[in-house]
């Protein structure tokens, strides 16, 4: 893509309200602009990273079995009546609206009632079980207060996965097997070495403990204690001398780190398949209750802590599987056409769907730093003093090093 | 992919409340469930069809030059009350709903008024424009009653573009060669012979007329008077001697037809961006007002009018550009495992993102009107019979033609 044809321009200084990294970060880069409080627009370039993040995670959760759908946003209210959680005192951030006519209707908070709802149209056999269902959807959350940029905010996308199974040991297995996914998920979009798959406690559905992932930032919210050979962690809610030894960890090993949540899986048992009529016949005929599990992934989250933890002084540092362009070329304006050729000439070789092009007029400073703002891996500098030499300037954004190389060579 | 792993089941009847027949024939199929009135599900066929509509839009979208983002669904109540949009005698079919903290926020109807805000950030200068910014977003219309199944509904996924141009001119060009990408679209989703451009009545922002595009259907709203030769059609609201003559046209050979609106265009003039503040400053440094225009199509809407309009009595009719699978292997359950290798062997050699591989252990007259219904473009029939001849049995879903094939044809 052209820079000049970008409609985004980059900036000095964040709004004064933004304190956190993330969203001041991706609004001085052109990729987020707050709407309100707690609703970023996604724009070209952040939409190019969020389309990215979710293509790794759809890859993944297909890989496992599941089944991709689109579930409403608007919600009926007699389904969230069944279990109990239409109720404002039971779930405390419910956007709701009304219909001309007057009824209530509910604006997804989540999907277990509704997907579940839906389900009974189609499954009622143990042969039509186990099953994985999943979605890319949009999520509203009544925050009392939205806060740490596009962490914790009032509207976002959310790649929600249910499962149901048959009985407990089925439930486990693709528990576990999610878990796996999710682990692949966090190392191809560069966070796999500072995130950790953790104990945490359980929701009103299990007795037991269920999994977060935690990724460790200084600007997290949680603190887990992690061991990063065993690459296991505990969320301090449950870090007990218990459950240390329960899972073959040493104390002394454990190190306390402030972290983010990234993501979860959570047991849900047969509360909502029971209350909403979800049931099987075994192969006796006799009904059974089906076993259900939630996995979410929060896609703007992960975003914002891609660029929260891999982000430097200068700017956005993108992995390159999420990355909006593999490269940047920063053409540094110059009287001589070769400079613009040679230019135009690898913006064409590498594809533009893989570079960036700064064609703009302006100084080389102003370019260089907002190449490094911006945050694609590669840096390619044309200008009239490396041509001269006949090369030109490759930087990894990464680590900062530079090679000069042939145009052949790229 | 195999239909012994799809979660979703044919059904002999629909639901007696879904008398239009692109419900019936999606809810049949298990491409589409209602969630509520006026809202649908979309099952893994219906959103694979979706999201290949989706991708033709955006190609041509791009073609023309559109940078694609991603806005809000809650919205600012501030930006709605400058354009006097807010109220809602004004708009009567908006959804809103309320923060915790009391205040009052809209739930996306439509968004010129918060995308001409957002741009505000970014174009100052004419140098910043011309620009078209698109999005697929989903709108919500607090309509009073949902009908024609997927056609007019309470929440539904548009592609809503906008345009910014310096003068009158520029933006007629462009408005014209969207004109061009609309055609283009509803070639591409099969519906180009039956679509017409279609004068219509203006709206509250120009005293001239704009366009529509139209499909013929039978089960349509509309009333259109065609010139099917020279592609043009005229509203009956607008269908005077006047328009008649202005456009070139005979009266003797415009032919009145039923029809459904799939896309309009629409000249904004300069009213949301000289109340939200929108302006430039051109070459001599004077403040000018933008010229906008609005290009909308539904994608719902669209995928229903494919359906409406190209079934038959035995179910849908996909175009291949739309189809979720190109194939719909149907293997014919035998004793002899040379069947099922056969069938396995050509679902993979076609490969599974092209075929709907009916596996499961049915009956052949079950499986030869599931297929029909699902409405695959090509059906190759797998069984004892055709391969005793060393055939395979390939029937055009569309045309009915059947053709005996070797393997290696295909």
């Amino acid at each position: 893509m052209r820079q000049s044809q970008l409609f985004t321009k980059t900036r000095r200084e964040a709004p004064a309200d933004e304190v956190s990294k993330n969203a001041e970060l991706l609004i001085r880069g052109g990729y987020i602009q707050k709407e309100m409080a707690g609703a970023y627009d996604y724009l070209p370039l952040g939409l190019i990273v969020l389309r990215k993040i979710e293509n790794i995670i759809r890859e993944e959760m297909n890989a496992i079995g599941g089944q991709e759908i689109l579930m409403t946003t608007l919600q009926d209210k007699t389904v969230w009546e069944k279990s109990g959680r239409w109720d404002d005192t039971v779930v405390d951030n419910w956007f709701k609206t009304k219909m001309v006519t007057g009824a209530e209707v509910g604006i997804a908070n989540t999907h277990e009632e509704p997907i579940t709802a839906m389900l009974t149209h189609f499954v009622n056999s143990y042969k039509d079980l186990p099953l994985y269902v999943y979605q890319f959807q949009t999520k509203f959350r009544n925050e009392l207060r939205a806060k740490s940029g596009i962490m914790r905010v009032r509207e976002f996308l959310m790649k929600d996965m249910y499962s149901f199974s048959r009985d407990e040991k089925e439930f486990k297995e693709f528990y576990e097997k999610c878990a796996e996914a999710y682990i692949k998920i966090f190392e191809r979009v560069g966070l796999g070495h500072i995130t950790f798959r953790t104990i945490a406690a359980g929701g009103s559905f299990t007795t037991g403990l269920t999994d977060e992932f935690q990724t460790i930032s200084e600007y997290g919210e949680d603190v887990i204690y992690v061991d990063e050979k065993k690459k296991l962690a505990i969320n301090k809610e449950v870090y007990t001398d218990d459950n240390i030894e329960k899972f073959g960890l040493e104390k002394s090993k454990m190190v306390e780190k402030k972290s983010i949540e990234v993501g979860n899986i959570f047991p849900l048992g047969s509360k909502y398949s029971d209350v909403l009529g979800l049931k099987i016949r075994d192969n006796n005929g006799v009904e059974q209750s089906i076993i259900m599990g939630s996995y979410g992934i929060g896609l703007g989250r992960l975003l914002g802590t891609i660029v929260e933890t891999l982000s430097d002084e200068k700017g956005i540092v993108w992995p390159e599987s999420v990355a909006p362009f593999k490269y940047h070329i920063v053409e540094i304006p110059s009287e001589k056409t070769e400079v613009k050729e040679m230019a135009e000439k690898i913006y064409k070789k590498l594809g533009e769907e893989n570079v960036l092009y700064d064609d703009r007029d302006l100084r080389a400073g102003e370019k260089f730093a907002d190449a490094d703002l911006l945050g694609m891996p590669y840096q390619i500098v044309v200008s009239e003093k490396n041509m001269s030499s006949g090369k030109l300037e490759l930087k990894n954004r990464k680590t900062g090093e530079v090679k000069m190389i042939k145009e052949d060579e790229l």
